[in-house]
């Protein structure tokens, strides 16, 4: 009988199994919706919806191509090379001529450029002499004024503490006479003599018309798609315009200076003290259309606080210096270097059709399309006049653990039963208008006749 | 009085607050279902949510790690160091050992490398000389052919104005003659001589056997993890091996040009002339394994344009030179440089369990699963046969502003009481056939007896 | 009578549109909802509403800023300035003095700067010398031990197959002795003498007093806003310390070395054999308050492997040269630098009050909110007792593929018929408990009265 049993339960499980599997495929649930039918809310959600829409559809969809799968980190090279001569003249009233190997500095970099518009070159050997007379504190009288004083970083070297009455220094052959004063200068042990950067200041000549021809590799690692900024039909001897040579990635500083700053004051000071500008280069790229239809956008900022704000530390400029040896010694040539630094900013993106991204956009828009319904709902059911008799409708209430525990519940199940009997379900009635919303109330509920109230009295 | 009804509406407002905030933890809300017996759109429905099931668990939670929180934004330090040692022969037919200190330029970069594989040297002076043959428009016969012309890029100075017959130029001892031309050249102001890159070209050889040992750094702030590419395991004297030796991160020169370019006739014009190759170092690291089972995977890939599609400006080079002093004067070796440039792009994202993040994506992952219901709704209510009757299940019509307006409506309401009558509510019948579906239209309203008309009527 | 029929259908098709559109504008659709009165499950559910409620406006909305619009890719310059006079001890117990010129190596950066600490400068010409005896496999007997070696990339040039038994190399006027041993050394073509890197290492002294001023200059385009790290009301010469002095940005070696590294043992040896220190420069940009309040934070953070988990190539180095022209031969100084690699990381992020952002977050909300009520169905339908009965109240069946087509489906109807009649829908009863789930399963089908069998049956 044991093994009876237990067969039937295998039989009624495999029936059940058999059955729950029929139901999936024979059976689907969707939501039962309330229509409700009232011109000011309708017109309202209508509204609401055809702003979605218009917005999903136009904005999300088309605008910003919602139907595109994107990759917004490309890998990009540049490479930049920059023509033209300039020149500048020397403290002794000499010409010099200085080209790309002399202003470029170091002569090639990752994402950036500098170019040295304005110079202060010092020859110099590593001995003792006399500071700067513009160092603060460097001015004294006696040797106890150079002794014992703090380190500040503006100093030349380490100060050995004697106070030169009458500095003089001879660096390489060429006698430089400091000021004589009634003071003296304290003595430093460094690279000597200091820099002089009131007198021997040499502006670079031309700078305005150099180019600069920037190569632009570009690489979409997710399409696995590589493009370049230079079109094939491209001429050589060409100069970037805005309007009318787009293509052309060759750029004259000119231009970029204009760009960069309205300000036309400020043009000389840039050149003069150095500035930083950033070069951002666009890519927007439409993969679903041709490749060769994609080409960057270029702008220029200025990144540097102008000079007329009065900056904390303006311009740009750095040192360097070259060395040799010259009898036994190491000397050097020290290039205090102002000019313009150019930084490039690539940003790009790229879309491809991706039926999985339309997918995923469309269903979060229809999750949006939801929210219209959202405001609506709450709009109705709160704010309007026969918001009751509208949650009567909506709302289906199931009452399971009955006993009523307050007062006010029992009344209120008293007034609904006393309110259901006089009623009878089928009765056919003249259309109440919507002034009596008291007794509209009741009604709904009874005619649902699935009072939960009932529910759980029926069963005896 | 006035205070005992206040009181009592105090009473009142305190009971009502008292049973709203006791329905809201006694009552809930779901939405209403309704079951529809319709195999055919079950069946599409399942379907549907069978894929979308599995693109969601298989491809979003398990592939694409949904359960994870990312960080894709790394922050990353790269060191290079090449060994090699080349050489090249002069044009003077000297053989010159070439090591690291010569070819990297410059000798430290963030991110990027440059190998000089070919270079053409030049030792100059600022004089007056004649310009290069290869310059358009520098062949003269008199000084009027030199003067007023504008200024080009490839001019290696100011010109003069005038035209050197016999073109001869002394640079530091080394005496050099241009071809005696029955023409002369123009005469230019600055570094002399000019850059001859017809016959001086020294290539570097043994480039192919040089070695980058590249050390990468990695760090994903977000849980602040660092890492690195070097496993403790390594040896030494190894070499990288996309089979073998996998974990290894020296790469030869040789083994770089071969995975970034296939062409092999391209090789040598990369090493000749120079070309531009990205190294893609992509990290993927799940955080909820060992830090030592993630490893980077290596990439190389060419970015300039093949010179055999003969772009507009090929390969990559630039000049630098290194200048001193010779009896007063600024003397400097003008190098040309062509080689590898190679761009380092680290690309990363490390993924680790969240719980926040797993929330969101079931969450959304629900809501894209309601585009199944949403599309199988618009299906059965406006493409199935049987639309009319289905609508009128799901649908439940609330009318509260009566007087019917227009005789359509009218009619409706007339034909749905119409329908209701002779059939009793309970009445046991036998299954009608779906052949009926007219008939069907009414009755399920009938059987619902939620009328909104009724609810209405019923109150007189 | 043809156009009669046509033109009649005109006037339909019209009143049809008409009335649709009238439809569209007049009724609206929101879901039915079924009130669930069972105090375990609401107060299940409310918890875990107000769970996503809170976790979402407070962490979502507001702490995450859910109601900006946010790039969190800014476009940023860097520049840096070192200051300080460092010195270091000769070989020859020499002093001498080194400066920004000399320790920064290139002298301008793209986001980074090497700061040398530690050097071994060896001057070379181009010639033929013996090996370093650190080399494996340089120490030799005869001839027959040089050659035919093949080249390990640590070698210093190219081998001749010769072995110099008493080396001497005679330098620049320099005289310098290796040690004499009764074996040799192998002879190499190349820069020579080999570095020495056991003796003439050269510590720069004092680099810990150095600053470094870090300028950093950031543009958010989605914004098109611009900041910098410096504040107007900046005096010059100040200390950056994390509590007393935030705002400036002027970072001692110290600080950094510190900040880096806590393990102080490391120190003397990250000065002495380089390291790799990444600075982290974090901007958090609140654009609906003043763009001055935008500060960024400072972190320091070593990048490469401690030297006391002895790895694989420990520290930061690179060697350089420089070059020049003695007596017709070139002649280089060639410096291994090592040194302190900074490496400058600028991240960032703004954000300003977007409607659509918030609309789109509110949205995605709203949609999470969802998840609670999909939560507690799933329990209430399935996990608990009554669960039958709430299916019953949920779903409301539609069968219209009529014919049962199984016993037990037709088994299952007449025990609700069965069950349906004994009971009247309106009978006042008491309360049923809970303890017959049974009979309770039945009796709100019996109430409800939209039995799907019902709908079908009645239409005889």
């Amino acid at each position: 009988m044991n093994s009876n049993s237990s067969s039937k339960r295998r039989f009624q499980f495999k029936k059940i199994a058999k059955s729950a599997i029929k139901d999936v495929f024979m059976e689907y649930e969707t939501p039962k919706l309330v229509v409700i039918n009232n011109p000011k809310y309708a017109t309202l959600l209508r509204i609401i919806q055809i702003i979605i829409l218009i917005y999903s559809v136009l904005y999300l969809l088309i605008y910003e191509k919602g139907y595109q799968k994107e990759d917004t980190a490309p890998i990009s090279a540049v490479t930049l090379k920059v023509k033209g001569i300039g020149y500048a003249y020397t403290p002794d009233n000499q010409t010099i001529i200085i080209d790309g190997a002399d202003y470029i500095i170091p002569p090639s970099e990752n994402n950036a450029i500098f170019i040295m518009t304005n110079f202060i070159r010092t020859d110099q050997i590593r001995t003792k002499c006399a500071e700067a007379t513009k160092i603060k504190g460097a001015v004294c009288k006696s040797d106890s004024d150079c002794s014992n004083k703090p380190f500040t970083p503006t100093m030349n070297g380490r100060w050995t503490g004697r106070c030169l009455l009458s500095p003089e220094t001879n660096v390489l052959n060429r006698i430089k006479n400091n000021t004589k004063t009634p003071t003296g200068l304290c003595e430093y042990a460094g690279w000597c003599p200091p820099e002089d950067d009131q007198t021997s200041t040499m502006i670079v000549q031309e700078v305005r018309n150099f180019t600069i021809f920037m190569k632009n590799f570009i690489e979409f690692p997710t399409f696995e798609v590589k493009h370049k900024n230079m079109v094939d039909e491209l001429t050589k001897p060409c100069i970037f315009h805005p309007k009318t040579n787009k293509d052309c990635p060759i750029f004259t500083i000119d231009h970029i200076i204009n760009e960069a700053e309205k300000n036309l004051s400020e043009h000389s000071l840039m050149l003069h003290y150095g500035c930083v500008i950033r070069m951002k280069v666009d890519w927007d790229c439409n993969l679903d259309r041709k490749i060769k239809l994609c080409k960057p956008e270029y702008s220029f900022a200025r990144l540097d606080i102008p000079f007329y704000e009065n900056p904390f530390s303006p311009g740009f400029n750095f040192r360097y210096a070259t060395s040799w040896k010259q009898n036994q010694t190491y000397v050097r040539a020290l290039t205090k270097a102002y000019g313009l630094r150019l930084i490039i900013a690539i940003t790009g993106k790229a879309g491809k059709f991706d039926f999985i991204t339309l997918t995923l956009n469309i269903g979060s828009l229809v999750g949006i399309f939801g929210l219209a319904t959202f405001i609506c709902d709450i709009a109705i059911l709160h704010l309007s006049k026969k918001a009751h008799t509208y949650r009567k409708h909506i709302f289906d209430t199931v009452q399971l653990s009955a006993r009523p525990d307050t007062i006010l519940e029992l009344a209120k199940r008293h007034m609904r039963r006393a309110s259901r009997f006089p009623v009878p379900p089928s009765t056919i009635a003249e259309e109440s208008s919507a002034e009596t919303p008291d007794d509209m109330l009741t009604s709904p509920e009874q005619a649902v006749t699935m009072d939960p109230d009932n529910a759980m009295n029926s069963d005896q």
